[in-house]
């Protein structure tokens, strides 16, 4: 059945080898005249990236300033050293450069600066509401959060453990480069994190009691497919253009909003559970979902049978005639071998992550706090369910 | 294999029941204040959906004024009234309430008053390009052309018989109305034909000789084949709000460009062909297009023997282990036996069409001086191709 819904995805993509060089030209056309530029760590640098880019500002009379350092889950702090930044050299544009972290950072400082009176934090406690956000682009080098065309954006606030969401279109990218060269050279951990990632952004949207559009579940199984034959690729030939390039393009439409089109909100537990884990133990976002899917897909899936099953039919290739419930099952384990096929850990055992009963306890209270009333579609999450969650996702059954 | 694109599809879609209503308060964040409203038939009006349309525009303190008769292949005659009235009321919106016809109409008398020293024809013989083009938004009333969110534009000038188009991301709709309710009352011939224009928008995208990347064919596939099961259903049941719902958001989708990222541009000859059949004889797009594709098809397969085998075995569902040959063979009869049981033509016998020989080679040269050098992928076409081509589609083989 087909829901109301709005599908608004404006990001220009520039997709393709050399396109960092349209920056310049794209930023003057989004009318940005004072860019503060946010990045990560020295691969930016050391690629060569961060200076073409800002050449290409600098070629269109484009200012510029930097703001280096974004960590994985990135932390609060450095988002109001950014917002400092920008109203010291009055910027009017933010330009990632980077993955989901640098985005996500440049969406936050982009939110501070247009209210500048506020604290920005209050958006991500959803205290209120975002009414104004300094535009934002992103230069893409790692297929993973899908940032650069959503309108997700989540913090950790590193004094509190507390890690938080904040949607809105206000912060979606003008534009996005997209150029899978850049993205050759990441750890194989770092690529397989971000194929879950990508996976996990269509299946939150998946798994719903209150049913899907044919065309929105035919182009997520398509997707979930071409994601999991492209990561199995790069675990063995890193730089394969072509995969890199597939998962990459993957990961935009995995959380544009394309594959919720018409269903009922999507469930996104997972990913909720999993900010619990990163903001406690700071653990790779990805691999922190991989983890916790299986034990979760078994809390819920007799609540949401169904999809259970047309998800291990129609993305894992289950074919054995079997009662709909050993399907389910078997659809859960085909996932739980691919990510172990590629490096990524089906429990917290595996993540590496020991979490006592007074930490899981924590975790469940707080994760309850942070939804509110949204504790999920496939099932409703109780505390009880997501204390039992995090427990049987300690170790293999 | 992977190229490089550029993907823009900014237009906000309001998707469901009721979303007529939001019409006012769009308009009025996209800028409007005089809006030149564009329609076809008594239908619109006849159905309630101009009034409430107006209504809206109107509480948002929006001035109005009607253009009516816009007819199927819609023509350079009414585009040029457009203009003239959009002149003398200086209105600085175009909203397009119907189908197709209504939108390009909308988006050619947009291009008009954008640039209202130069003659607006001049776009579709691409003696020049666009540089500026007012705001357009639509309220879709007819699953078809996919216009609601593309750049395309399809003028036919009734003095010459040239049936061109014209494409530029500038009369990209600002947002979208889509309420598959006002899709019920269509009648069978149309819904049929739209389903099939639906397809084609996708398959011209789909049969290249240049490659497509994995996760845009995969796309593709399970947007075919959901138009194809709901385009059955709504043969059967023209009033399954779901199966209309289907069939209206994969109308959009298939021609937005999602369904060509990455790939060499695609062939768009069937297109191409069946506009000269619409400028000579006035045929019903999707119906011309059904007609035309098995000649089509027959004449090419050879040139792009491995995309016609994977069509019949990923969207056909051929599973016969026979030579590539007749694997394809077997996908192109399967579509033939899909449109007819949509009740709709696969050759122009069916049409109601009979071109006489000098016609058919009137249409050739025509369609060879329209397209300059892009004469297709899966084949590039002589004019001798497109002679048989039209030779072959009169009547069953």
């Amino acid at each position: 059945m087909a829901y109301n819904f709005e599908f608004y995805a404006p990001t220009k993509v520039l997709f393709g080898r050399g396109m960092e060089e349209e920056t310049g030209r794209q930023a003057k056309a989004f009318g940005a005249s004072r860019v503060l530029v946010v990045y990560g760590g020295g691969s930016a640098r050391r690629s060569g990236l961060l200076e073409k880019v800002e050449s290409a500002l600098e070629a269109e009379g484009i200012a510029s300033w930097e703001l280096g350092g974004v960590v994985p889950n990135p932390r609060l702090d450095k988002v109001y050293e950014g917002i400092a930044l920008g109203k010291e050299h009055q910027v009017d544009f933010l330009l990632a450069v980077g993955g989901g972290s640098a985005i996500d950072t440049a969406k936050a400082i982009a939110y501070g600066l247009g209210e500048p009176d506020r604290d920005v934090w209050e958006l991500f406690q959803h205290t209120r509401k975002p009414q104004n956000c300094l535009p934002v682009a992103a230069v893409l080098t790692i297929a993973a959060a899908g940032s650069e065309t959503s309108k997700s954006c989540v913090i950790t606030n590193e004094k509190t453990g507390e890690k938080r969401s904040c949607g809105s279109s206000l912060a979606r990218p003008r534009f996005a480069v997209m150029d899978p060269e850049y993205t050759k050279t990441l750890p194989d951990y770092q690529t397989g994190s971000g194929c879950v990632d990508i996976m996990m952004h269509t299946m939150e949207r998946y798994f719903t009691n209150g049913g899907n559009m044919e065309i929105t579940d035919a182009l997520a199984e398509g997707l979930l497919r071409t994601v999991m034959e492209n990561a199995v690729k790069l675990h063995r030939q890193p730089d394969d253009y072509d995969a890199r390039a597939e998962v990459m393009w993957a990961g935009s439409l995995a959380h544009n909003d394309l594959t919720g089109c018409g269903n009922d909100g999507g469930d996104f537990m997972t990913h909720k559970l999993e900010h619990e884990l990163g903001g406690m133990f700071d653990v790779t976002h990805g691999a922190g979902l991989a983890a916790i899917w299986p034990s979760w897909a078994r809390q819920v899936q007799n609540d949401c049978l169904p999809r259970f099953v047309r998800f291990a039919r129609k993305v894992m290739g289950i074919t054995a005639a079997v009662p709909d419930e050993e399907v389910a099952e078997l659809g859960i384990q085909a996932m739980e071998d691919f990510c172990r096929s590629i490096g990524m850990p089906v429990n917290l055992e595996e993540l590496g992550v020991r979490p006592t009963d007074r930490q899981i306890e924590e975790m469940a209270e707080s994760c309850l706090a942070a939804c509110g009333s949204s504790t999920g579609s496939a099932k409703k999450l109780t505390k009880e369910d997501m204390i039992r969650i995090y427990t049987n996702a300690r170790a293999a059954r």
